[in-house]
């Protein structure tokens, strides 16, 4: 049996269920998969080089790379894009370039029920979520492609907020470049 | 001197500058002003509530509430709309209705290290960042404005990826809804 000792950054692969739990509310299949994907990323970066991530999907894998890297939404430098593909990236903040890790799904042939996870071929209640995890262990990284990567100059650098003023509807606080009022008064608010 | 045992959910104060600067990679005076305010919203939702949060910008007030609640990006309860404001709010997550919490510029006059840094009124190197972290915990909710809101209805309830196929040009896994091929393959990649 391989992969008994499988290390997920700084966490053993038990650790790092416990961190999912605490974080996610519970240890989800994308999160352990994303946890070995993002692990596997960092370590392709060059050491010393302040790096950016970009995610692929809204859906788990944003708590992965938050757990494991300093990139997080608040801080800016996790940047989530709704592709609706299970891979990230994490690239040099400043030139681009990185690595894009995927969840390879021509790999997923001894994997069958992580093939089912991916594909959602059960409902979830029929999910054997004990076996999913013990397949998980198993493949690792196997399970996962690697490409290099540069990402496009417009989601390089840092884009400012630019001037800030009271919006003379609601008074509060909003960016200028936004318009004459703000957003939420222009009719953007998500309230009834 | 007021607000010497602030508290910041489950944390003192200094505690929760720690876990700011852990998960954020520094205490930003946003994730601190921030925990102060979901740790008010959250006193507010009824006990046994399942709430999700909507955040209304994407700088630093996201972490306060990962910090802080059991709703991340990557679990899908918390959105963030970047509207530009300083606010956020909890709500039922089946019934829409809860509370919107905001910093309230009106009442900032006490507090000019904190009004200088919302309107962005001094260049970073200008801040005085001791100062200002002590009228955070000065200010406390002083600074906070409260409503009660309910979320409009298209935000309450999951959406489905529905169904998942290989893309037949990169073989990655997609939601088929979003076209003949994945998004990326559409000319959606962030990559050059």
């Amino acid at each position: 049996m391989k992969n008994n000792n499988i290390k997920i950054g700084r966490y053993s692969f038990e650790e790092y269920l416990a961190a999912a739990k605490s974080f996610h509310g519970y240890a989800a299949p994308g999160v352990i998969i994303g946890g070995i994907m993002v692990d596997f990323a960092m370590e392709h970066m060059p050491e010393g080089v302040l790096f950016n991530a970009l995610c692929e999907t809204s859906s788990c894998l944003p708590d992965a790379i938050q757990l494991l890297t300093p990139c997080t939404i608040g801080n800016g430098w996790l940047t989530v894009r709704g592709l609706g593909l299970f891979a990230l990236s994490l690239y040099d903040k400043y030139k681009g370039n990185g690595v894009r890790v995927f969840l390879d799904s021509g790999r997923l042939e001894n994997y069958p029920e992580i093939n089912s996870w991916l594909f959602k071929l059960k409902p979830k209640g029929e999910q054997n979520k004990d076996l999913l995890l013990e397949q998980i262990k198993e493949a690792g990284r196997d399970i996962c492609g690697m490409q290099k990567i540069c990402i496009a100059s417009q989601y390089l650098g840092k884009h400012s907020k630019g001037n800030i003023l009271s919006c003379s509807k609601c008074g509060e606080a909003y960016p200028v470049k936004d318009g004459s009022i703000c957003l939420s008064c222009q009719g953007k608010s998500p309230y009834t």
